[in-house]
């Protein structure tokens, strides 16, 4: 079966509906580059008038198109859209791209009318990209309603924003590596990005996708994260996402409307799905080049061999900051080394020419060779001015140069390993930097670049998406589950009572400790002599939604008689609050141990996430909290207590016993499979969980439902 | 008086020592970069043998010129340098450049030659640059004796690394601003950092200094910070220096032997100096730039004006990110930009021509104009694609391009703020970027590099260095301070004890609580009377080193009877390892507050530094510390506190009453001046300073003496 998006980008015939005689005007323009990209259908254009447009015969409206039409370009003046959409669901087109603006991101008005045009292609079978885009253009059908041309390659683009789509086409000119899909998506009304990745994981042309995405609309972050993860044939997807800061956020919310998230839940959950993200732009577009045409780096870490210390230093220092290894090479590969070069070079990790490579440039793939070998190096940053060396020696130093250049290419070429080679001529078209390109090595001008580059490279290959996201594989009474939650109370936020939290939890297999629920002051000494004091009481009343002001909670009840007494206390307390029937929690005083927080609660893009954090005073103050995309395995959960800033103080610093990690990683599992499991679950909020020496213990519950 | 640098930027007279006659080799080069720079005073090549070295006559040594040398070039084998180097005494050469290789980067016996003849040299009045230096460049002296052509411009380079000059100078070609002096420094055996710098804040055709730093020898980064904070008319310092991580280090220190420094106390140290810092190498020359152009940044924020929304989406984000404010616009100002703009159009601030521009680049200076005279805008970033707008429309509108360009040249000179042009086409030459740049604008072809560069202007402006290194002000007894001092136990590390330590702390000023020392029982029941229960009892012994291992601290003692069995019971205790003289500390309990570390100690590169952190475990746990170079008044060290990660502790979090900063501030100003007064104070360590919400108290004091 056809894919829906395919008549996009390798549409059989085309139309364009505003097509302009101007060559200039934006009509004039995007029919010209339709034209100029050699669309191999028929093509037409719709004029109200003119007669042909730019030597092609022209039709008043898409009903006197003769044949059928397989992809509509949509260009005329706002009012005109709906009925040209109209159009073309009576004629079922199956793809429209509505260039024009002034729908969705005009306000609510715009974005009624947005959806109504939507539903009308839809039930005739059609979808759309845009309105408010800028055009499409796919190399494998020769399409393009971009007005410009872009250079074709492996990479894809799916942008937010068509001046984002200029400046990687211009990234694109200067570094060499060009575009097999670049789309658009404007408002995205219809088509949003996770369909266009799904569609380019698929599509053969494609070998890594760039993204540029001001942000997700409800449960589309999910569904990304969703395909990303359970995904069977993935390809490299690397995300430019800005709207970091306050004004960044404000700049992408006038822009295309779209919710720009939290930043830091966009992230955790990007990185989960093994997505590549990016601070600048241009690091996008080198890391596509990277991940574009290097294989995969090997076991091992990578080695910096460089013309001189400067640049050696340079780029272990930016390589080690993006997260590379750079082990020292083996001793005989340094003997070997110690031979061929000046007793001045450095042979550890970095290799450095010390100026011998620009008198004897064969030099460079001699000693690229015997690295590349060594069982410890995965991978080569050539950095330096290799391809330039004539211009401060001779021309006939250039030849050498560039038969040196296709000897590097050999050796890259017999190790299969990634190498990446910087030069300072890296923005020239010098021969031998154009003989490493040819032969496939990107060539960067950049040295900080370069190890982004190959870090970019390691990342997709370490942090692959694991193939489903699964929680700790529970076994839940889903019955007694169902009766836990009706029981909740409220209107707008439904608390549950902390007994029923706690049962709650219990049902989940969370670590709660014991408690007993006391009506009266005697069921309370009762209590205390079953679970063993002291004990904590606390207020449990429907009517008290803030129970820390009325003081309803009394710690360290030393035994019964204090209980009882307790109880009458905090029932006298309570009489200010309700009317209604009173009951207190008994609970056992947990001792020791290191207070954490675990959550859960239901982002708009991402849906359920699980966050853990250290809990006490001094965490609020650095604000270190580390989230997931839910349910997570005790794997991921322990991984996320290990990304915490002060996970040194559940570690055992100082000397102290090092907490049971696994528990509190179960704890983490545990929630986050309850709130992924449970729709109807808003936010769990257990704070604080005591991580312990042995085994975890959750102090405070509260789960609040949708 | 002459500059002792003067001989070697504007020499009268030079000669290359090792001028080869083969023009590919380092020799021949270098001689014909002399040659071909143009340099107006006589230039003399010494050969062994050949009459002429390309075109002018040679002489077989430096003895054999008709006149005096005033800069000598030696380019001559490692083993002939000394040789030389005595004959340019002999002969009161003033300026000797050694870039010959193999002498202090190689070892010891190489480190004391290289003394040698620097001991030699100046002896005679000589001052030398290099060894195992890649020459310098002198505009204004027309001096070349790098091997290659650098461009001319305002900007001057200090370069630790030959090849990172090389890349500095591709940067300059690239982007289109050059060099006044261009000096690399080598093994920096005579003339160090400071003294270079120093010298291009008086030369006048340098207006900014980029110095790529490996690393800093003894006492030379105190040098260069005294020198950004004293001089009166310092110039900006743009420094790149990596080293940050473990192997760039490691590259660093195999390259040029400096000390890489812990980076941490460099970074604080030259922030505190003025010196504007920077990661990437391309930032370094992007700053640079924007220094050199740009008039001051005004009061107010930054305006970013693009040609559509994902533009200024990054470019605000970058902007925020690099710290700068992006205020709204004025109503007036949005009012009149909604008049000439489309109604998609943002004109907020960003303000977003929505693809305006791109028809009528006319708009561009109306725009700019209208956001420059806004009171609160201070300068502006216009991003886009402006100046290849033609590219994707007419050859006409290039026209208009053109004309667009001087009308901004002409709004931006009236205004006098400073103005970054972005264009995605700013690595070419097109005529209307041609224009800018020739106004003066600069013109970057990175959307985040042209915020970063504008946050460059603005940190420059607004972190003026402080005239002079002050502390608090402090009128101490010296006589009694020899006195405490002179008390220091230990021969290695000698300790202060205890009460010693607190002794010299309140001669400073600072806040330390009342205590008593107690040699029997009695006097330590007498002295919980006089200074109230409860107290914490210390032992106080020269013998004893680790007095917590020894169990020689009581807290929490409750009244004189306790004091007196307490005192007993630590006597007991000490008797395990001294047979000397044992006596208590006795001091109150303080209650509450938060505890902070006060340190203070000598850094070889930056000499006195003081610390503050939160104490603790959380705070162990996440390395929270701000160091500065002491001495440091009550201000600056209120700063230090501001500028915690977890400073939010201390100003009050949950509603809990704010520490007292103004007296946190005073134990670290007043410990700043202790260290900066005494260089026989090694290290001081508080932990912990309570910071109480009234004042502050060291609870525990000690001090290393060297």
């Amino acid at each position: 079966m056809r894919h829906p998006l395919d008549c996009f980008v390798n549409p059989t015939s085309a139309a364009v509906i505003g097509a302009s005689t101007v060559p200039h005007k934006t009509g004039g323009r995007r029919w010209r580059s339709m034209v100029e990209a050699g669309f191999p259908g028929a093509l037409y254009p719709i004029h109200p008038s003119a007669p042909e447009v730019l030597g092609r015969k022209a039709y008043r409206s898409l009903r006197e198109v003769p044949d059928a039409v397989d992809l509509a370009v949509v260009l005329v003046r706002p009012d005109l859209v709906p009925g040209v959409i109209a159009e073309c669901a009576e004629l079922r087109v199956p793809g429209v791209v509505v260039i024009t603006a002034g729908f969705g991101e005009t306000g609510p008005a715009g974005k009624a009318l947005e959806r109504e045009m939507v539903g009308r292609l839809r039930a005739s079978g059609g979808r759309m990209i845009g309105p408010n885009c800028a055009g499409l253009f796919s190399a494998s059908g020769r399409v393009n309603s971009l007005g410009w041309q872009p250079p074709p390659g492996p990479i894809a683009l799916i942008s937010q924003s068509g001046n984002m789509a200029l400046t990687f086409a211009q990234f694109a000119r200067e570094k060499g590596l060009g575009f097999s899909k670049l789309i658009t998506v404007g408002n995205a009304a219809d088509i949003r990005i996770p369909e266009y990745v799904e569609y380019l994981f698929g599509d053969s042309e494609t070998s890594v996708i760039v993204a540029y995405l001001e942000g997700f609309e409800p449960s589309e972050g999910r569904e990304l994260f969703t395909l990303l993860r359970t995904h069977p044939a993935p390809k490299p997807l690397i995300v430019l996402k800005p709207g970091e800061t306050e004004s960044g956020r404000a700049a992408a919310l006038s822009h295309t409307g779209a919710m720009a998230g939290r930043h830091r839940v966009v992230e955790a959950a990007l990185r989960q799905a093994g997505a590549l993200q990016v601070r600048d732009s241009e690091d996008a577009w080198d890391a596509a080049i990277a991940l574009a045409l290097l294989p995969p780096l090997r076991p091992g870490g990578v080695v910096v061999i460089s013309d001189g210390g400067g640049h050696a230093t340079i780029v272990c220092d930016a390589a080690e900051r993006a997260g590379l290894d750079l082990p020292p090479l083996a001793a005989p590969t340094r003997d070997t080394l110690e031979k061929i070069l000046p007793a001045r070079s450095a042979v550890g990790n970095p290799v450095d020419f010390a100026g011998l490579a620009e008198e004897e440039p064969e030099v460079i793939a001699r000693v690229l060779d015997l690295c590349l070998a060594d069982p410890a190096i995965g991978g080569a940053i050539l950095a330096g001015h290799f391809g330039g060396y004539f211009k401060i020696t001779t021309e006939e130093l250039g030849r050498r140069e560039l038969a040196a250049a296709a000897q590097v290419a050999g050796v890259v070429k017999r190790h299969d390993k990634p190498v990446i080679l910087h030069s300072i001529y890296g923005g020239e078209a010098l021969p031998a930097l154009d003989a490493c390109r040819r032969a496939g090595i990107p060539v960067y001008r950049s040295l900080e670049a370069s190890a982004r580059a190959m870090a970019a490279r390691w990342r997709v290959d370490g942090v692959r998406p694991r193939r489903s996201p699964t929680g700790p594989g529970l076994a839940v009474d889903a019955g007694r589950v169902a009766d836990v939650l009706g029981r909740a109370t409220g209107t707008d936020r439904r608390l549950l009572l902390e007994p029923d939290a706690r049962e709650l939890l219990i049902l989940y297999g969370v670590a709660v400790p014991p408690s007993r629920v006391a009506s009266t002051p005697e069921e309370a000494a009762a209590a205390v002599r079953e679970l063993g004091a002291p004990v904590a009481l606390k207020l449990v009343s429907p009517d008290i939604v803030h129970r820390t002001e009325l003081g309803g909670v009394l710690l360290d009840v030393a035994g019964p008689d204090a209980a009882r007494d307790g109880h009458a206390e905090l029932v006298r307390r309570a009489r200010v609050a309700t009317s209604g029937r009173v009951r207190v929690l008994v609970t056992p005083m947990i001792r020791g141990g290191i207070e954490t927080v675990v959550g859960a609660f239901r982002d708009p893009q991402f849906g359920p996430l699980v966050m853990v954090g250290l809990g006490g005073i001094f965490v609020e103050a650095i604000d270190d909290v580390v989230f997931r995309v839910a349910p997570v395995d005790r794997a991921e959960a322990r991984a996320m207590v290990g990304e915490l800033r002060s996970r040194r103080i559940l570690q055992g610093l100082r000397g102290r016993p090092a907490a049971d990690l696994d528990a509190l990683g179960d704890v983490i599992a545990r929630v986050s499979a309850l709130v992924a499991d449970r729709p109807e679950v808003a936010e769990v909020d257990l704070n604080p969980v005591l991580a312990l020496e042995r085994g975890a213990a959750v102090a405070d519950a509260r789960i609040l439902l949708l």
